[in-house]
């Protein structure tokens, strides 16, 4: 087969799962089926609505069985991508919309879906949060599937395909990723997709090398053409010459290499050679990211996300719900500890509802303990599923985006009334530790008083930057204004660990800087006690703490809190990285 | 005449202007002009074309001749409003486009008219300053205008009105509350409009009562009916019965009496009885603001705003005309202090432009100083106009929304270029103060390294409250979370001011705190030297001021410090308050 035009072309995509892979391309056939809208006359309608729902049944039934399959093949744990899709048809917005555009418009099915699928489409535009934007995917991935039951086409499995290929797709959806079998698929290119969507999530977890967002690569390559995916980069090389192959062979064998030292570093502790020990943890949402963490030898879970039963909800998972994921994710980690996050989402997305008012700044908006603590009732039935999970090992509960004592004193007085409505009941761990995200400025300002009512800190990077700086990490124009190594934050580390301590409570950071291998002599030198961060990433950190003394450490800090601006503490940091422990940077 | 309907009937608006106005109703014939599209054949279109330019033409002549009988009874420096109108009138968006959609939908006029300005008005609702978005009213004013003569209505001047009215209208533009005689005039209410429409702003600085955002006033009252309206509650007493009258009859007396008192503190110092001096100032954007400064005997002006020209512009102002409006200000408060801030807006409205992304946050967007450094050659044209202002007077100049040192020195190395570009072609103060806004997170936590920059800080407290708690103070949801008295705050001030006087250097306030008389114990015993606020203000905080003791302040200050929620220092400082100066808060 092969594509006709034979030259070598570099294409990029955004890298989503580290890992080289080279292999030819089996195109499968997940493109978007064409759809056209048309008129249909009054007595066409009734016929057109039974046929949507027809296609909307199918759909549940191919899910289910695919549900079942993977029950087989994978275990219990991994079905709530199924489910999530299952609800989807369910949904009044998705499917009942559809009906009334059918009959109110008086248009075609596909028509209609098309239409209603655009207003969700935009409704997640109009999300800020990258991850929480992603979702947008598994709308389109359900609606594909209806359409496609609509118009007859037949979709091939990626648990079908034969050989040793490297799928090539418009999008992949998370059902077809678990599906993947290693020894036949070695990587994978989509059209959409971003570096946080559920797919590079997975693909990550599983080690699969993935490169996504290429927009039109089903376009650009052909079936059995040649490629080269490096998933950390995002590169793509199609019908590679032999000075591509070498090259990217010889970097093959080197990240097999490293990933194979970085693997010894496993069971391994994560201390300094003066032997200081802390904690390398990872952040996990899925139980495959929890084989991961395992995997790359994490101390437990540092941030346990609980976003995903509430997403494209029409009704709150109730507390056995809620439980029976806690404790799934408990019982994988164990004896390791969790430390379970309250819900972190905007008000917008509690229950996804077209006609609420956009907020102007969701950054600064209703979200997080602010939602919660405005809904005691949904509040106390997550804490109570945590409280249960307890009873199964280790467990901590932490909440997002405290800004003042008070909000810590009401969501504490909530979880004491989750314990006395528990009762007899249910067992549950009476000592349960609490903590806080340090993610708003006013936090890190009186971290002395938030220390004495809480058991730990988790310090949020990502939003503290943000907000410090007052600078939307997502907005494209800013992106040069983001700096980790500001004074500022720096500084606001340094008190929030030293308010900490004088407390006699742990310091923790579970931003993207804890991942951040530079940044760790900076983060051991200012004291913090644990760091969690991609599974990944905790070899690659463990590798460097294992190499720097906390003395040195300390002096790194010391020094790197003497400079005015963000610029003098790269230039200093990178010039002290180099000279120190360059080799462990590979 | 009189409402057929005489009872009592008490309505509730937005206060926008203080003082208490009774009499009978002139409703002025400013309803909206009702505008039906509908659809020309084509060779309609040239002379529907022509149609519009000519309303286009006769509303500028209008406006021309408006503009020429202000310069005789108000004198020149009033004009800008007027200028900004005719301005509009000769803008793309908003003329350009509507020809273009008389063309290209084969519609009238009026209804292309309309069409722009919803799409207009749909672009200022995405503003989230509050300001900036009251600004459509002008868009609106102006479209009206040329509406009114293309159905060939024509409009009343408030210059012609006789007797002793209130004034009744659906929106009063800023044009007319320039023409009102006060002596005919007592007091207005609108349907439309906001506390910090230009409208309400002016008719706080001409110390007209007024009552806007009611809504459907006009459809509720008639002419001739009598009225009560309280511009500081927003409460309008329709038909008043006796007690209404003896009750609002004392208020209004005691309201005079009150501002008689307070005019007496005009030319006493702003000291405290144990003789520490600090500065009360003025917030101000027009020309009449500063006349209400020098009226409540403020200290020159803390805050003077440049956003005016720069808005709703499709060319940015030059260096002359900024000087001309610089000029102006400096020789109005002259001999005392004008503190300019360079340019305070987000990147949308620039240039206004339909196509521009909207900022997912525009509160953390790209803004104010950032914006400026990207546009160093408009940047520098604004530092020339402000160093050329800066030899007619007293002049500071500071910028907004500085988050670190490397900001800082990129301003003043572009104020340096500013200088040699003037080079020996025109003087200015060589030793001009430069300062910087405290408003973000950041700034607090390296005080002590920007003091080392700069000559003076000055709190923007609105938006410092709003980053440092994560809390959009416009979100409606929100208000109970936006603490000005929450304990991070008031650190962050004391941070400030300690930096600020360790380097030698002033600390200001000129957010919204500054005016609050029950916060000037807790900025006096912090240690600002200067506080900036809206004209009226001014005696009211002096008036607290000269009662309460530095040392008494000192200790409130340092008490209020010690707690550990807002809702605790509220309650402390109230008791505080009622103790010692209740008098001093009628």
């Amino acid at each position: 087969m092969g594509s006709e035009r034979s030259e070598i072309r570099t294409l990029q995509g955004v890298g989503a799962s580290a890992g080289i892979a080279i292999g030819r391309v089996r195109i499968t056939d997940r493109r978007r089926v064409n759809v056209t809208e048309y008129e249909l006359s009054p007595e066409e309608i009734p016929a057109e609505v039974s046929r949507f729902a027809k296609a909307v049944e199918r759909a549940k039934a191919e899910l289910s069985f695919l549900r079942d399959q993977l029950m087989t093949t994978r275990g219990p744990e991994h079905l709530c991508v199924i489910d999530a899709h299952l609800m989807l048809l369910d949904d009044t917005m998705l499917i009942g919309e559809t009906a009334e555009s059918i009959r109110s418009l008086g248009i075609n099915a596909e028509g209609a879906l098309k239409r209603t699928l655009e207003k969700i489409k935009t409704f997640f535009d109009g999300i800020e949060d990258e991850y929480l934007r992603e979702r947008a995917g598994d709308v389109e991935t359900v609606v594909e599937r209806v359409l496609r039951n609509m118009v007859g086409e037949k979709q091939e499995s990626l648990a079908q395909i034969e050989g040793k290929v490297i799928v090539v797709a418009h999008e992949l959806s998370p059902a077809d990723i678990l599906q993947i079998d290693k020894s036949k698929v070695i990587g994978f290119i989509t059209d959409l997709g971003g570096k946080t969507s559920h797919s590079a999530i997975l693909a990550r977890a599983l080690e699969v090398p993935a490169v996504v967002g290429m927009e039109r690569v089903t376009r650009e390559v052909a079936n059995g053409d040649m490629v080269i995916i490096d998933g950390a980069s995002g590169v793509v090389i199609v019908n590679p010459g032999p000075e591509e192959f070498r090259d990217y062979l010889q970097r093959k064998q080197r990240f097999e290499y490293l990933e194979r030292e970085l693997f010894k570093l496993r069971d391994l502790p994560a201390e300094t050679p003066d032997g200081h020990r802390i904690l390398l943890k990872g952040n996990a949402e899925f139980l495959e990211e929890i084989d991961s963490i395992r995997r790359h030898g994490g101390d437990g879970i540092g941030l346990y996300r609980t976003e995903m039963l509430f997403f494209n909800r029409t009704v709150l998972p109730d507390e056995e719900e809620q439980f029976r994921l806690y404790a799934a994710a408990v019982r994988a980690m164990s004896p390791q500890p969790v430390t379970i996050r309250t819900l972190d989402v905007g008000g917008d997305k509690f229950l996804p509802d077209l006609d609420l008012d956009d907020e102007m700044n969701p950054a600064l908006g209703m979200r997080a303990i602010r939602l919660s603590l405005r809904h005691p009732e949904a509040f106390k039935a997550q804490l109570r599923a945590i409280l249960r999970a307890s009873a199964l090992g280790k467990v901590r509960v932490f909440f997002p985006m405290v800004s003042g004592v008070a909000e810590v004193r009401a969501a504490k007085a909530l979880l004491e009334e989750a314990k006395l409505e528990l009762g007899g009941k249910h067992p549950f761990d009476e000592n349960l530790e609490v903590g806080i995200m340090i993610e708003i400025p006013s936090a890190v300002v009186i971290a002395d008083l938030l220390a004495a009512e809480v058991d730990f800190f988790s310090v949020g990077t990502n939003d503290l930057i943000q907000y410090s700086l007052a600078i939307d990490r997502t907005n494209e124009h800013l992106v040069s204004l983001y700096e980790p190594l500001h004074p500022a934050v720096l500084r606001s580390l340094k008190m929030v660990v030293n308010a900490a301590h004088a407390a006699g409570i742990q310091a923790c950071i579970c931003g993207e800087m804890a991942g951040e291998p530079m940044y760790l002599p900076i983060l051991l030198g200012l004291g913090f006690d644990e760091l969690s961060m991609n599974a990944i990433s905790i070899p690659r950190v463990k590798k460097i703490l294992r190499r720097c003394t906390k003395a040195e450490a300390t002096q790194v800090a010391a020094k790197a809190l003497t400079f005015a601006t963000a610029a003098e503490v790269e230039s200093y940091l990178k010039s002290e990285i180099s000279a120190r422990f360059s080799e462990s940077f590979d």
